[in-house]
């Protein structure tokens, strides 16, 4: 956790900060675990995602496809979180 | 895979589709992983999250702001890629 795991979080967190300057510490890190989950989902449950597409491994080209996937899903992800954030700050 | 969660992933595309009209076949099954990865991600990476947040469980009450978390972030991301699909059709 110290030594890999939480140096990459942070970097990410900078990068997602930067993005959408909106968002507040807790939900930044929110957004990194989410965006994070994807990838690691498709890894940790690929024996039974391959069985659920009915492949006997992952297609050609298939991870660039998924990273533009999650990257536009996430990048969604966080933008709505930014507006509801503006939203609460201008009602406050 | 096929008693539960074929069954369980086809009912969450049917509620992404209902949402997100726009969405193709494709994007919606993507849409679900992508909903469930970030479920299933708290779950099965626990140990190494709590030390991250420095706590000895998830405190009371952090799976419902969880779950909105993920809610939110995965309506955004349905959303941009809707968007996405719709400017693709216009131009085409």
């Amino acid at each position: 956790v110290e030594e890999f795991i939480r140096p990459v979080t942070r970097e990410m967190e900078e990068i997602v900060a930067h993005l959408v300057p909106a968002l507040d510490r807790r939900t930044v890190e929110r957004c990194v675990f989410s965006t994070a989950a994807q990838a690691y989902f498709y890894r940790s449950v690929m024996p039974a995602m391959l069985l659920m597409l009915g492949e006997p491994a992952y297609p050609r080209g298939f991870s660039r496809e998924l990273a533009e996937h999650v990257a536009e899903f996430s990048l969604g992800g966080m933008e709505r979180l930014a507006a509801a954030t503006r939203r609460v700050r201008r009602t406050a």
